[in-house]
């Protein structure tokens, strides 16, 4: 199935682990984009509609047209209790697809959060919901329903390929994506990587240097770099 | 008088009746909007100076020229308890060209809140006097006193027409335009489509599906859809 | 030295007096920025990453490479007890180039703060940590250590010329640059002018208006201005 | 009748007189936009699609909805000789809304060109027909037919006003409106500022400075220019 | 294989078969978007870097990273005549990453043109060697050569998948990219479809309006639009 | 003097040295950028309004405000033969500051060209004089005269330091600034660059790769990049 797909639902997809999904909620999007060798991230563009957008859930992704929220109604049936809905839009479109009954809809079928290619609108009653929300735009702009999309297609949302199932994390820095064959694999990676940041933070909160801590100096010299008085 | 006369002041404006200003105030942006067939939206690039930016009055407007804030003075005059002054310009500029002087003096008017297709300063000031404004940008740049536009004649913000006397609405979804012989209208199709979102919300919550409640599954399997396992 | 020289670190530079700093910091950009002729303003896309950055010190300045931090590291040394870190980069680049770690080394050198002309990541513990980052992006995507730049050459961030040792000062407003041969008499300038803003600051309040206050009907006349019913 | 009907076609319009419409195609954007006293112009992000955009006519005004072009085939119907299309968007759009089969139809109505505040495509074609095109982008990504807009309504396009029957005028440098009643008025006073600007071409070609030409001197020494060697 | 692999080079790749790289390469990119159900298509801000930028061949992909084309060349030992170069990038980055060398060294290897989600420069030289170049920017700024990207794994370029050996299609309208098992229906699709428009394009020169000639006057007037004097 | 003052015009500053400005034209902008270790460029926004832009000369400086072209006409007394115009302002603006007559007046002084962080018009009449311009924007708009700014100080144009009688160059990639006192040095190094860049052309046209020409494989190898079938 290409991600090029439109008209299509896929009711069935592979999740990743859920017990790798709350592996990877103890991360920040920071340490999981490295420890996936820095890839995964959608592009910053992709902002949080309210200050309290953290999640983490597996994916169930929707493409919509330009300014048309129909496919996100038919998404709400396949969400199941942990999932994030990613929503990518077949062009640029900043309209508001997605609001505060959506929200309330979505939430009753146990969803996350939604990250959205697109605009979004009521935030105030998102934020009063704690509703986690990421959007390219705010936007009162309402929608049409008359052109089918599709959901649980491959998508691209924010220039990362997202697949069903993958795992979605988000915070205040913003959304990766990890494929959900490699989600216990970069959790892993997570840990060890977070645990060797806390050794350093240590360190450099007593004053240590970077150019020590690190060895710089010497590959610093070599490259040439001059001090001066 | 069209729009682009320049170097005008309207001394008498017809203003939406007030009680009709003050049933619009109760509801979002995104419901009016809606209760006007999806018109009358300033772009969403138009966005909240500080989070308490909600507002809603009548409109006494202003054609500013680039850099040059002269016109805010003027306008001050024309003020009445009750207006929000909307602030077009004659090309893109983002100087700041309203800060706590004269939000001082505006409130001191009875001005309920500033839209401007321009920046603002002093920021912090504003939101601890909480006076609302709506910008297009923050920027601490100041502005000369030097060439004439005009008050009170109708200007486009935002690419949205707003004539002297009309509604303007703003909450964090963005700023919505009522023409003052709609006002009353508008605000009756706004309370209707409340009380029926009120009805559809609590549906929701309780886990009915918007391909149900919205009757969708039939238009949708007659384009086509297909559900896939 | 040119502000175009690359590979070097200068270890002395010239700080503007501290009590000069310490006076300017009591004002805000906006005053500062009129002080010294509306000059020396950064653009505004500078922004907080969050809402309490609000700092005021002396520049060690940076240049960058894109999607390369290595030099903030060598900057670190260099820093002493009030300064700001001033980073610019060599061409646009929106990548995370610092985040907690370096934040806690440059704190525990007794920085202030950091106007970075790139993006930033780990926004949460920074806004937690309280240290104030102006930025032009948040970005989770991290950079490597590769290539030389400089520390403490002149450079232009945000349009801005900026030399090693000027006072930095920012707030909510945006970030303005003071040439640290001129701290004093512009500290001054801004006492004079925040006085007289005080002084205006209770006129408008009791209901006067500019128009009057700045003598203002006499030169709108004379261009012209029209008030019509 | 406000900008803001949709599901409106007006079939009789009042077009501005054809002989002011000549008379106004013999002078530049710059010129027209000047000789009404710097009002009128759409925002500069309006540009040639080709480079052969020069266009002169009277506006048949659409109202499109998002990704839908359906009003531009209604819209069509409504073209007399001598005509120029001006598309708005109830929001901001960048989609392909018009291509080389439309041009071919509105050329075969009478249409001059088109001005739109979305995208179009087919742009080689467009260009080897001669066929004007102002456009914010250039997009591949084809339109639906679904929702209503509206033909021949006020409307908003790149923050200008339209009205059905009002001159639009444009070349390399934008794209300018000129209400219908002012048409002639503002052709006459176009003739008088481009006879004006001959004159100053040549004092400028032989030399003359606009100091001495416009009489500079001394306004700028009064406002303290200081010249230093 | 995913998209998200670092520090890969994919010598053997499946490409498009030479005869459906050569039917698709007589199409418009729009028809064959449009062929495609309106997807694969990259977003607009791809822009030719010259007025001759039309190209067809199948993708070897990179995956540079920010400020550093070291990939590009080892990308050219992957080139077989035919291809075209599809370099995406792991963050946004506008430098000049391509110039007249490596076009000279990847035509000799065959290369029919370059599409790249970031900058490139020469492009004078490279409008006289009529090598095609689909960019987001024109920029003088060179890069490095000091870190490891990737070479023929799947890329997202322009917010579109791409993976090596599809079929890519570029003209002034935009950038498309056809899945390799794909490309032969698409083919016959666009040929349908050019044939359906050729049919069009005669009935609107002659005068027939949309509106009869696609059967619009019947919906038009269910969904309610109205025609008034 | 610092790039700060307002109201001061230098009548006299130090050019770079004629046959130094010679020697640079001869290259591109591009070569020219990494002659002087990729420093002095302009941001990429500025862009030629025309095709044929490319210009050499030494540097007359103007600081204008928003909207106000009153500087230009300053500036044009001090210019001359040899020299480019650098207009920057003191804030962001895309008014039209400068067209057909300052270039006429300007071109009469023995200007060679216009590089300007704003916007120009009459861009039509600009080629066909042959005059060659670089702008961030192309807008009918014109400014006004009212307000003091500076000639021959330095300014920050485009995000680089430009001083007066500094060697400005721009092609079709962009625009760069040598500053006077290294333009013997930059050209002689440009000149070296070149002579090293045909032999790497014919070495490319003949097939060899820069894999083997740079001696890439090595450090390739070295940092792990793995081929793979």
């Amino acid at each position: 199935m290409h991600s090029t797909d439109v008209g299509v639902v896929r009711t069935r997809i592979d999740r990743a682990d859920p017990k790798d999904v709350a592996a990877l909620s103890a991360f920040g999007v920071a340490t999981v984009h490295e420890a996936m060798g820095r890839t995964g991230l959608m592009r910053p563009y992709l902002r949080p509609a309210h200050p309290r957008a953290r999640m983490c859930g597996t994916a169930v992704t929707v493409l919509l047209q330009p300014g048309d929220n129909w496919m996100l109604h038919v998404a709400a049936e396949q969400i199941r209790d942990g999932d994030v809905v990613v929503a990518a839009c077949t062009t640029e479109s900043e309209d508001g697809f997605f609001g505060e009954l959506l929200a309330t809809s979505f939430r009753a079928r146990g969803c996350r959060g939604l990250v959205i290619d697109g605009g979004v609108r009521d935030v105030a009653a998102l934020e009063e919901m704690d509703f986690p929300v990421f959007s390219r735009a705010v936007n009162a702009r309402g929608t049409v329903k008359a052109t089918l999309g599709s959901v649980n297609v491959p998508v691209v949302c924010g220039n990362a390929l997202v697949r069903p199932g993958d795992v979605v994390l988000s915070d205040a820095d913003g959304v990766v994506v990890v494929p959900r064959e490699r989600a216990a694999g970069v959790a892993a990676a997570s840990a060890v990587r977070e645990a060797a940041e806390e050794g350093k933070r240590a360190r450099f909160r007593a004053g240590e240097l970077g150019l020590d801590l690190y060895g710089m100096r010497g590959p610093l010299a070599e490259l040439g770099l001059r001090y001066e008085d």
